[in-house]
Parts: C-alpha cells; structure tokens; sequence
C-alpha cells in the first residue's frame, strides 16, 4: 500500500545491492574470493571441523567445546527420526513416478511436519521452543529427503543410522549401505560449503515470512519454495549433463570451441558474485582430486579447455569454475543420483536458513515494503455487467 | 552477501515506505479510507459485482462482459474437485485434533496440491499455463480449507456444488447444507472485499519466491505461511471473543473503561494504514445490519461505546473500527466457526497472490537484496576442538 509519496522511496529493481539486514551470520566478499560463517572462514571451517561443528556455531554463534559437540550430536541424532504422523503421508507426498520432484516433494513434507510437531508462532515461542525447533527440522530434512526419493522408487526407506555423524548418515540413508569414510567425508564437507552463501533469495523469503512472527515450518517451507526457482538454486547435474554431451576427453576441445562460437552458455563456470576463483570450486576440485577416478581427470580436462578455449577465442575475458562443476563430480563419486543433486544442497541449507530465522525473531521486525500503483487512475466508474 | 559497500545503500528498517515493486493490481490510500482493485474502488466492487467478475479483474486486468463470466465460470468450476492424490492425503494433513490450525494445514496441502497437478517453475511456463495454474490454485483453495475443516472434526468431505457461485459454494462446503441467498451474498460481498489490500508481507512473499522462477504453489505456499504470522494475517475472531467477555451489552461501558484504564488492547480497533474509517469496515457493518440480530445491537453499542469512552478518557485521539470487528460479526451469522475466520480471509486472499504472481511472471528479475555484516571480522583462527 502507498504511503505518502512524499515519504516513500524507489528502491533499486530487484532490490540488488541494497541492504535490508544488519547479520552476523556470515558474508561473501565476491573480489576475493571469500566466505565465511559467523567470523571464521568456511572453506576453513570445511576442512577443521565436521558439519556437526560448524551447524552448531551457526545455531549458537560459537563453536563447541569438545564436550558440547558430543551433547550436541546425542541431542540432535534421534531428532533424525520421522514421526509416525509424517511417514504415514510420505509415500503420498513421494508419489509422482519419473516427474518426482524431490524439492517439491520436500516442501509439502516440510510443511507436514512442522504442523505435526506442533510448531507454534515464533512471536509465541521463548529462545529454547523456538532453538528446538530449529533443530527439529535440520535434522529431520535429511530423513525426509532421502525417505521420499527411496518412496518414489517403490524402495523402503533406510531409518537414520543412530551412530553415524550427519554426511556419513545421509549417503547411508539414500543408499542402504554405510559408505566408505572417504565418501563420507567429502560429502561431509560439501555439505558444510553449502550450509549458507549470503543473502540470497531463499534465506530472505525465509526471514520475510519469520518476520510476520510466523512458526519456523512456514520459513522453511517458503525457502524450499525460493530454493527450488531455477534463478536460484543452481543444478550441479547440469555440469555432469555437459560431460556426457562432450563424451569423450579428446572431443573437449572441439566440443567446447563449437559451443563457444555458437554462443552456448557452458555448464558450471562463471558466478555472479565472484570476480576470482569460487572458494567452493577450489576446494571440491580439490576432494574430488583426493577421491579420483577418470571423471576427474576428464572433468578437468575440460576445465582447463574451457579456459585455453575463452581466453583465444574471448580474450581479456577470465572465467572460473562455479561450485556446482566440482559438486557434480564429488556427488557422482559419492553414489549420490543426479536427480538428488540440487536437493542434496538443500538438506544443509536448512541450517543456514535456521539460523537467520533465529537471527530475525531475536530482533525482530515486519518487514513490509511497499509498491508503486502506476494502473489507470481510480476510482473508475464500474461499468454494468453487459 | 555483500557488494562493495561503496555502492550498497542501506534500507529503511523492516523495508517501510519503501517502493519495492510497480504495480497495476491496486493500492491502499490510508488518509482517505480508501482501496481500489484495479482502477476501480474495491468497495464498489464488492456492492456491484460478483467475487467471480472481481477473480477475472484480478487476473485479466479487466471486467468480462456477461459472455466472459459465463466462460469463466464454466471454466473454474470443475477446477473446484480435489484430485484424488490429494484427497488421499488430506485426513493425515487435516489431523491434530483440537489443535487443528487450518492455515497450516493449508499450506501442506496448497504444496501437495501444486506439486500432484504437476505446476511447472514459472520460469519454464507460457502465459496460458501459468494462468491455468494460477486459478486451478485460487479454485481448489476453498475446498482444501473446507475438507480440511471437516475432515478433521470427522465428518466427510461436502464436495464442491456444481451450481453453486464461490461464495455460496464455499459455505454449503463448510456446513453441508445449501445457505440462505442473503448470508451467501453477505460472504460473496466480505470474501471480495479481503482479495488483496495493497502490499503486505504475505504478497510479497509470494512475489521474491515467484521472482526465483518457482511454481506458482512455491510461491502460494510461501504466501500462506507468511499470512499464518501473529503481526500480519488478523484475527477477527478476537473482536468476537471481546464480546463474549463483555457478555451483556450493559456491561459494556464499565468493561471498555475498565480495559481502557488498565492500558488493555481493544480488538477490533484501529489500523496501522487507515487515519480515518477503514471501508471495509463501513461496508461490513452495512452488510451485518442488513443481516441484523442481537449480536449486530451488541456489537454496535461496544463500537460506540469505544469510541464515546476514548473521546472522555484520551481525548483528542480518534479511534475506528478495523476489518476484524464487523467481519467477525457477518462470519459468525453466516454460520462460519470462529476457527476459520482467518482461514476464511485466507481463501479469496489466494486471489489477489495469483494477481501478483502473474504480474511478477510478466516482468521478471531476481528480488536478491544484501544484508550487512555486522559480526567479528574474519577470518579469525579456527581453533582446534577442545
């Protein structure tokens, strides 16, 4: 609704570079090729710790003690476990044959949930409900995810292995079998690279929609809605996709220089924000590396095509590998199917999203712009109906 | 995440009076009591038109003609059934027993919905599909909400009414029984008036997730959520709850001094936008004394008597009725359980979303704003668990 014209200000289309929050939960400084969570570099933060760690630094805005990340893993892994009134619904919510959708699917369980739960309006909830259930979700995501995928393929699901640390529980569910430690872990840290990534889209429906004093469920659900926009969530399968077209290595540099010369965007390099190395890439090109395997090598074969070929045919031009080139290999590695790729990335975003629905409801306001009429002038007589 | 902060601008806090969008589906005027859909004042509307004739204003831009409506109608009324995939969830959706919330409810099953007719990403859509998206959503809402309703308190289902027109329909799906012309004109007439007021939070929910590319349930689901929060979508069941706490209208002048002295909240009364008598006020208080009953006598006497004791005891500061009291007031004659007051507002409201969604669709950027960092400064030393 208008305000006085007087008062009110245009702001920039998209809202681009304009700053709608103060946060202290992370940040991406695009020139440098850095992110960080909370004030610790999160590439670093990849390599130190385990995603257990780093969910509870940003939950908690600090990192635990040895003796906290033991609570906290007893607190959070029978969190893991679906409540009966949810699985009841799962098979009818997985439904869908080949069009499954798994991030379509895992907003309705999402939402299913936490009504089941019995979420309360976050404007209603003290620190701890309102923490509660901010775990609640993050440990159940994954559950949900993997149960509707194995649902829609006429599979049972796999329950949560209660021993096993959140990366290693993830491919153990999706697959039925415990994975290789190696696997575990570069799923571990991949999963850890995408708890957040600044302001983007989805974390702001997630803190628009919490700051009506709505239950976290509705945040969530809004975000997995905004996550699931092709403007936003990216599709690490669809670099793998480039990979099959191109076929074998030794076609990479014709393969590319056509695609190039007919103005074919190429899968998985460029970014946005970064105006140097994406972070991410560089450190899954590295675990992909460490995990091996001919797709690696042809993978970066064509990377450094990519490069030779633009900087001839484009020069002046750098261009860079975007995180979803390296996730795709690291996922394929890791037994993980490509149709669970995107919402792979988002079963560890439902941390980051948590905790900037925690961040808002602690200083909370409605946030509720306005819009510009510029329709015909009214009040217009209404015509009778003729 | 942030850009250079030489070229960032900081934002109003909660984003107030901020124009964040153009639009051409309406606008509140709050110094002069006033609303329009279109170009054309809602209230009119609502005294002229049909919901129907509004519902393709709304999404065509324009009135139909006779022959329009008669299309129109045709059209949206097989859109009503529920699917059977839907259907079958529904009774573990609508459960909870006495703590059924059926806009959270409502949200699972908008989600479950969009995903089983198979709604593409908006991204991806023609203008024909989206539009058949958009009211397919708009049609089934009403149907949801009342099985929902129903279903939860055991009893079946009351499948759409082929003849019947929206308003009428929605009632005879909520009690089962056909209702009287005048208590069905009288919810055509509210449900009409709450399609859309300007740009709240809950629109513009729906519009940053439709800005993503996502389907438009994506974006209906997200909308729902952020109506569920306490400081957006209304209650007009407590102006009624006031009431009953009244209990005789004598007590009423002792009751409103005795709230007012104690600094209580009135419910019912006063309007962050409107400086002057909000009109869908004045509308519905004509339309609940046209239904008459003690309870439109009672709660005309509280009104005066507000306004009479706040002109003695805080004098100088003019008072009004808001949209819940007289709509508690028509819901409750209509037969509407006081539960499904909100919901109720909820269920045309996912008109005026769909407005904007299309409106979105049809000039699309990415609503991407940035947030400041405002934590320690990174990267700091990550410490070794201890």
């Amino acid at each position: 609704m208008t305000p006085p014209q007087a008062t009110a200000t245009v702001a920039p289309r998209g809202l681009k570079n304009l700053l709608v929050a103060d946060t202290q939960i992370g940040d991406v400084r695009g020139e440098e090729g850095f992110y960080h969570y909370r004030q610790y570099s999160a590439i670093e933060l990849c390599e130190k710790r385990t995603l257990e760690d780093v969910w509870y630094l940003m939950l908690e805005g600090r990192l635990p003690s040895l003796a906290e990340r033991e609570t906290f893993i007893k607190e959070t892994a029978p969190l893991r476990e679906i409540p009966p009134d949810v699985a009841e619904a799962l098979p009818v919510i997985a439904h869908g044959g080949d069009r499954f959708i798994p991030l379509d699917a895992l907003r309705t369980a999402v939402s299913l949930t936490a009504y089941t739960l019995d979420f309360k309006p976050v404007l209603d909830c003290d620190a701890q409900t309102l923490r509660a259930n901010a775990l609640h979700l993050c440990a159940l995501t994954p559950t949900l995810l993997t149960a509707l995928y194995r649902l829609n393929r006429g599979e049972r699901p796999v329950p949560p292995h209660p021993k096993l640390p959140y990366g290693a529980n993830y491919l153990y569910m999706l697959t039925g079998a415990e994975p290789e430690p190696r696997h575990a872990r570069a799923i571990e840290q991949y999963l850890t690279s995408t708890i957040d990534h600044g302001f983007n889209a989805s974390t702001f429906t997630a803190r628009v929609i919490t700051s009506t004093g709505a239950d976290v469920g509705a945040a969530i659900t809004g975000a997995i809605g905004a996550l699931s926009g092709p403007l936003h969530g990216g599709a690490p399968s669809r670099a793998l996709e480039m990979l099959d077209l191109i076929g074998d290595p030794d076609n990479a540099d014709a393969w590319i220089r056509d695609a190039v010369r007919h103005g074919k965007r190429i899968m998985g390099f460029g970014h946005r924000v970064y105006r140097t190395e994406d972070p991410r890439a560089i450190m899954l090109r590295r675990v992909a590396e460490e995990l091996g395997g001919d797709i690696v090598e042809f993978a970066e074969r064509v990377e450094r095509t990519v490069v030779d070929v633009l900087a001839e045919l484009k020069p002046g031009r750098r261009i860079y590998t975007n995180v979803e080139f390296y996730a795709g290999v690291v996922m394929e590695l890791c037994g993980i199917p490509r149709r669970m790729f995107t919402p792979t990335f988002a079963s560890s975003r439902v941390i980051g999203w948590c905790a900037h629905v925690l961040e808002q409801a602690s200083d909370n306001v409605l946030i509720r712009p306005s819009a510009r009429y510029t329709g015909p002038p009214p009040p217009q007589p209404i015509p009778d109906p003729a």
